[in-house]
């Protein structure tokens, strides 16, 4: 059994303002439980269908029903299981090495694509602007497969951290140089712009190395690259000689 | 004003069924309706709630109100057009240069976004598994963002095409060789699997070359990599030195 004031308490962790007044988030579906369960994740409560999760005390584990499920899940085909987790407090920034920053991605999907990237690329770091989607929106947590519990993300006042950094800062644009000609450093910060806009005028003023992925097409009418998938063409470009 | 009947047309063709006996489907959004149009898509009949594309016939446009356009369209938050196209008859598959084969792709949203990639990387011919997510499936054509106009898709049975092509057959395992330090060549069909399953073990005795994507995180946890995260790093290689 699910009370009503639990089902009041997790739908209303699909907005941010109640995950963050709260200090909780939930994931749906085993694989992305149990990534956060053997990671540093405190588990609040767990929901389950199935008499599965032997590892979680009983205390914090309640079996449910299907219908219960549904009540709870953000999903439009809910999984077997959710669990809600304490947000952890932010960890201390890593500024070393190659640090992805983002500068107002929106579509959760994008961000969860994007750590997912991170983690394969063993970027330790992502910094996100704080119009950035929040990565404990269900989507972003379903999105990333677990990544979430194996990357550092930092949300800040983009323009402040990148003006005082002492990494070279990398972003693309249309007019940059050739990506593939172009020797990479393995530091510095790359960064990713917004889905509509690209790099803000702001953010744009701060980066020393514009880069550009070329364009193959003969008719040359592809506007752009989605922001996911030129990430993992930047991220596979930085790594592929390191 | 839309008559009840153009309303039943139009949301039948959200189902790929509707779509093969009415030799219909349809897009949203002027970007993309107006790619089409300047590609060769015949047009079927043009809704929209402005007074916007001049150059289609006043006998193939209909101005509505956001009301008849909500009834009309696939999305939860309508565009200001939509707009009905003949499927155009499947053009002869293009057997040279690099072919992009998709192995059971079923979201939607991979699909689109690989087209795009395709598009980027001037791959002229998609070729899909009769498996894979149907081409004119609305949230397809969305994601693609106009890509779908340049680019030749053919359904086919994947097995019997790749059983009998000259060209060299690449596919992506977790046990190939490292794409990074392969010469590849710009001649050849590059397979792309399932999201969950990968390539079938029926495709896979067909693949002379396996590649593998390296992963660089420390705790080389992550699985895998997005199906179109994965074909833009693959696309890059093979288009970077040629």
């Amino acid at each position: 059994m699910v009370s009503k004031n639990q089902i009041k308490l997790i739908t209303s962790l699909q907005q941010k303002k109640y995950r963050f007044t709260n200090k909780l988030f939930f994931a749906e579906g085993v694989k992305v439980i149990q990534e956060l369960l053997q990671s540093n994740f405190e588990l609040e409560h767990l929901y389950t269908t199935q008499n599965d999760f032997e590892e979680v005390l009983s205390a914090k584990k309640t079996v449910i029903d299907d219908n219960d499920l549904k009540k709870i899940s953000a999903l439009s085909s809910p999984n077997s299981c959710l669990a809600v987790f304490k947000v952890p407090v932010e960890k201390k920034m890593i500024e070393s090495g190659l640090i992805l920053a983002l500068d107002s991605i929106r579509d959760p999907g994008n961000l969860g694509t994007i750590l997912r990237l991170c983690d394969w690329f063993g970027i330790h770091q992502l910094v996100c602007s704080k119009e950035t989607v929040d990565i404990y929106n269900p989507k972003v947590v379903q999105a990333t497969m677990g990544s979430i519990a194996r990357v550092n993300v930092s949300y800040t006042d983009l323009n402040a951290f990148i003006s005082k950094t002492k990494l070279p800062v990398f972003g693309t644009f249309m007019d940059g140089v050739n990506i593939y000609k172009t020797s990479l450093s393995q530091e510095g910060i790359i960064i990713m712009g917004n889905e509509a806009n690209g790099i803000s005028a702001e953010i744009e003023k701060l980066v020393q190395n514009r880069l550009t992925i070329p364009r193959f097409g003969e008719i040359q009418k592809t506007e752009s690259l989605n922001v996911a998938t030129a990430t993992a063409i930047i991220l596979s470009e930085f790594r592929r000689n390191s």
